[in-house]
């Protein structure tokens, strides 16, 4: 009988993240009638409109009238393998231009499974060996840390909060790295409403940012997953909207926008990759190449139902998003308003949590480690649970805090929820 | 501006391969005319009966009446993420009791993107380190060699004929690996009709192939993806379901069976793993895990696609795919008929081609180099297309080969292909 330990694996397999996502669910399962602020999971009446066969069918509609496809040759397109590089990259990009200002062709986009796949395409291609590095900002979104533990991607920790990467430190990052032999290749940030800390890096830390990347010759991972949260009028340009010198990879995905269940991303990869023939490629080509060793193709009917969804919404990715957006707005709101009323009678001293203008998470800092030994206390007795911190943290830090998620419960919910936190950190917390 | 040169990214980017795929697809555009034998896609005809509503609608029925959902949560399996490990599994392991004897609980079972992105779980959990070799059957699928470039893992190839791989060479390199302090930790196999070789691995060979890897304790990699093809009655059983020592990681693919454009693969990973506390995970427990890190989940739009397919033919591999398996053989012999039939009146010396029993695939064998500027000459003066066979050797050999593929052309682009062909052989190939 073939034997095999957990020591004989991939190192990747023993990520800390996996033990933490694993009890967490546990602990969910185990009190099922707890209100969760664990997941970040889209709300079910994200849901309500959507229609599979619509959607399909308004892609075909478009590729008979507009790619110049006959009815059964549309009809194949569905059925068939298609281009790694994507079947909706026009209209992918033609929203970006529309509503980021992201000026890219459609050969400068490749569409993935899903952001977690271009992240990992991204990574692969761009880190060459062990002397090239990927800075991340710390706290970090777990699907960048897992992808580089599964390639072996080494990595720097660069702190980050409510004002942004902390650019000293990622500049002292490249220099150290360069006085060891090895050089900072890229710095992975989500600089709208990050989960899992739920910051916006401001303007200013946006221009500085790209300048730095010109300086210290780096490129940079900018993940927006939240952006589209932002109220109307409110948004910030994307670090891709900025890009003069093609220092961002953009990574993008319709797991909110749209929906998750269509694992569709993309990644716009506008840099040019000069051959040793003097033959120029973009970025974007050798990650398709990369695509077809990962997952050969993006499934070309999941591709059809975003194409037709975005089709149904005059191509925008706003307006596709809009009703999404406000519902989360609406919960983000409520958590915060209900958080402000809950607590108007006093809390524990040292307790204290961020205001995002957006996104999906709240970042909750308390004056006693934030572990699973107190969620667990949260849990049995109290009926609400919540994400700690401390394994979202590649340098150490976050062990005081905890992460609330409110996007996919009602307002009833996060009322009960709230409730139960309190009574939860007036009884439990003592400084 | 950002610059960067193609030396600056991975290696894997500069894999033989690509340039080759790339050689052929080119081609294939400059000669629209031309009759191609180089593409191993599926026949359009195969997408005739497909509906996706229907499958759709008839995997909600399934969750309603078999998993317990209501209406509206079987509508949210579609649209949310979902778990890694997949959401058919169930569907998945009973076909693959009632057609292939395979016993497997659905817990032993992942749900992949395709049998690519099994590939890339498989090889990632499995090779540790630089001193785990994967042995490859050579020729070689490409996605295999693509996914052990991406991630960085050594390769031993050994060679493989009509008779099956060739066990000596497997045991002398697990031998000689282990002296130099390595050891060869899985062996890839496509038993039934390989690509790119058309291929079957004899039923003494498997059994022999079984106990070898008990001796030398290595894993076997199946990958089965043509399988469906043989002919009722003639089918030997598949690795798997000869496996009593759970040495087999089978990995499959409804890319054939069923479509391409649904993307769904599924890895069975039966192996028991044992934590470094007495606790015990099944080895597609870690690959679910590591798949996280990869694309999350398998959209559930398309594994609906594929379990409401599977359920309109009473949860049966074989009457799924019935109709296509006979395309397929219907072809298959077309082409060795043409091949027999317009060369009846001779060839020059020393070409001779392989009479596979089912499959997307013939190998020929010329006196003279099969290469990219003979190719240039069958369709430039010929038109007709072929694969050279020297890119899928990984250890060097397949210079005077060359692949045909029938899989989606039609008897009579068949018929006009084989008399280019034989118009090509007898006029340029001079021994």
């Amino acid at each position: 009988m073939a034997s095999l330990t957990s020591a004989d694996l991939h190192t990747s397999l023993r990520n800390p993240v996996f033990g933490s996502v694993e009890f967490l669910n546990e602990v969910m399962c185990r009190y099922p009638d707890a209100v969760s602020f664990a997941p970040g999971a889209p709300h079910p009446d994200s849901f309500a409109d959507l229609d599979t066969n619509r959607y399909l069918q308004r892609f075909l509609e478009h590729a008979v009238t507009r790619l110049g496809h006959g009815p059964a040759g549309a009809r194949r397109l569905l059925y068939e393998y298609g281009p790694s590089r994507g079947l909706i990259n026009d209209l992918v990009a033609d929203a970006l231009c529309r509503d980021q200002g992201i000026d890219v062709t459609q050969d400068a986009l490749v569409v993935t499974v899903g952001a977690q796949e271009g992240m990992l395409l991204a990574l692969r291609a761009l880190i060459r060996s062990a002397d090239d590095l990927l800075a991340v900002a710390d706290p970090c979104f777990v699907g960048i840390v897992g992808a580089a533990h599964l390639l072996c991607v080494g990595m720097v920790a660069v702190p980050e909060s409510g004002h942004g990467v902390d650019l000293d430190a990622l500049r002292a990052a490249c220099r150290t790295a360069r006085r060891a032999g090895k050089r900072v290749r890229a710095c992975y940030v989500a600089p709208d409403f990050s989960n899992p800390s739920g910051n916006r890096m401001p303007l200013g830390c946006r221009k500085r940012l790209l300048q730095l990347a010109d300086e210290e010759d780096f490129l940079i991972l900018e993940d927006n997953a939240y952006g589209f949260t932002a109220a109307p009028g409110t948004e910030l340009p994307m670090l891709k909207a900025l890009d003069t010198t093609r220092r961002v990879v953009h990574i993008g995905t319709f797991a909110k926008v749209c929906f998750p269940g269509a694992r569709v991303g993309y990644v716009v990869a506008d840099q040019t990759i000069h051959g040793p023939n003097g033959e120029k490629r973009l970025l974007a080509d050798e990650l398709a190449r990369l695509k077809t060793m990962v997952t050969v193709n993006t499934s070309p009917v999941c591709q059809a139902l975003i194409g037709g969804m975005l089709l149904e919404h005059g191509g925008s990715l706003a307006e596709t998003s809009r009703r999404r957006a406000a519902l989360y707005r609406r919960n983000l709101a409520h958590l915060l308003d209900a958080l402000d009323r809950g607590t108007e009678s006093g809390l524990p001293p040292g307790i204290e949590w961020n205001r995002p203008e957006g996104g999906f998470f709240v970042r909750m800092r308390l004056p006693v480690p934030a572990d699973e030994a107190l969620l667990e206390i949260s849990a049995s007795v109290y009926g609400v649970l919540w994400t700690p911190m401390a394994p979202f943290h590649l340098a150490g830090g976050g062990e005081h805090t905890l992460r609330l998620s409110c996007s996919y419960l009602n307002p009833d919910q996060i009322e009960t929820g709230v409730e139960r936190l309190v009574a939860f950190l007036r009884a439990e917390i003592r400084p």
